[in-house]
């Protein structure tokens, strides 16, 4: 299924307000620990799966990308990017990533942040990014914790007085679609294991590079609710080889 | 801390009537996936780290290995290991890990089950186990899964009627001892983060072959309690390479 939650108005309004979508990445708890998984971009050719507002699209133009793909299934996301970007070697095209199609070794790097766990199926795009990747080329995605994405919820069990008592986990080897609120509204993704993810990519003939879970950094520990943020994993990095 | 808790009669009787203890490997759920990641072990010398009653160096030299070493700090468990094995190329020595030196290049396996998150510091073991393989060796160990570790009870969350409502994670990011109830005892653990396991062995300098968390086997599925395990991953199963 391949839902673009984005281009419906509300959504996209609330998603605007997010601390994340106005600081970009200085606002996202887990880019520097992202960041120290990017290779050298100097002269590389990167598509961005997910691309959103194109912030990392922007990033790897500055830090000498040579070519830059950002494809989104959203046209208003991909407005705001387009606005946002002043290099000529970075290009934005509307897809679902499930739909996109191109040559063999096209790329030096694939990105993803964010976007994976709206796939429904993790073993068809790992396919078809070790097919667009040239031989050395790197794979680099964050995405929801299947910690965090097993229950369905997303959301803290509290007690009586609103405290937080634990964060539940269940139905971890379920994996498929999940129904969660995300900004008030009801979101599809899907879950996947931590093994559904690794040894998909090793089956596929990746090579891991990296595994890592951000925790957040000290500059944004004062920020409400981000001290929770150290009791359960919220997302999942991975850098991976072809 | 290196906890001797299995020469503690009371503990040492119960932990002899558990299943798996009775059964040996084929009681124990995790095994095919465990032995698949395991590599051809004919005229391999391995080391195995917790040997506990001896199951894995007993395949190992069933399956050809040339020599094996079964270390563990419980004379007890040895005493059984020792009357259980019949191969002369199996020798077992009572030790805690934590207080074995090697040569450099001794081994083309070291192997655990079960026994890493007794030890207070990974990185420094895997900086040993490191020295102590030969290149392109294996370090293949199954560890307490990260997400079972984190909150620190091991046990399910239940409501009023004591069903089962979800599985509690919490203090995931501060990783460090836990005191867990097993077997009715009191017994001291170490909560690590699925980082500090995977990006500990990065950066001593393995490469990460496989991760895997395994699920029930068809054939437990009916034993009391298994489909349970369906709901959450109790295990995390690594092999890495030198």
């Amino acid at each position: 299924m391949k839902e673009n939650k984005y281009d419906e108005p509300a959504f996209f309004e609330k998603y605007g307000q997010m601390y994340r979508s106005k600081e970009g990445l200085a606002g996202a708890g887990e880019w520097e620990t992202l960041q120290s998984l990017l290779p050298e971009l100097l002269g590389k050719e990167m598509l961005d799966l997910g691309c959103g507002y194109g912030w990392h699209c922007i990033y790897a133009a500055e830090h000498g990308a040579a070519q830059v793909l950002g494809v989104d299934i959203s046209e208003r996301m991909l407005a705001v990017a387009r606005e946002k970007t002043k290099f000529s070697q970075v290009i934005y095209r509307k897809s679902a990533m499930e739909d996109l199609e191109f040559q063999e070794s096209s790329f030096d790097l694939v990105f993803s942040s964010l976007a994976l766990h709206y796939v429904e199926s993790f073993e068809k795009l790992a396919g078809n990014v070790w097919k667009w990747l040239r031989p050395g080329g790197d794979f680099i995605f964050s995405v929801e914790h299947p910690l965090f994405t097993a229950e369905g919820s997303q959301d803290w069990l509290r007690d009586e007085e609103g405290n937080i008592r634990c964060f539940p986990v269940d139905n971890y080897f379920f994996s498929g679609k999940r129904e969660a609120c995300f900004l008030g509204e009801t979101v599809v993704k899907y879950h996947r294991t931590l093994t559904d993810y690794l040894e998909g990519l090793v089956r596929q003939g990746f090579s891991l590079a990296h595994v890592a879970e951000p925790r957040p950094p000290e500059r944004m520990l004062a920020f409400p609710g981000m001290k929770d943020e150290l009791r359960r994993p919220m997302m999942l990095l991975v850098a991976a080889k072809k």
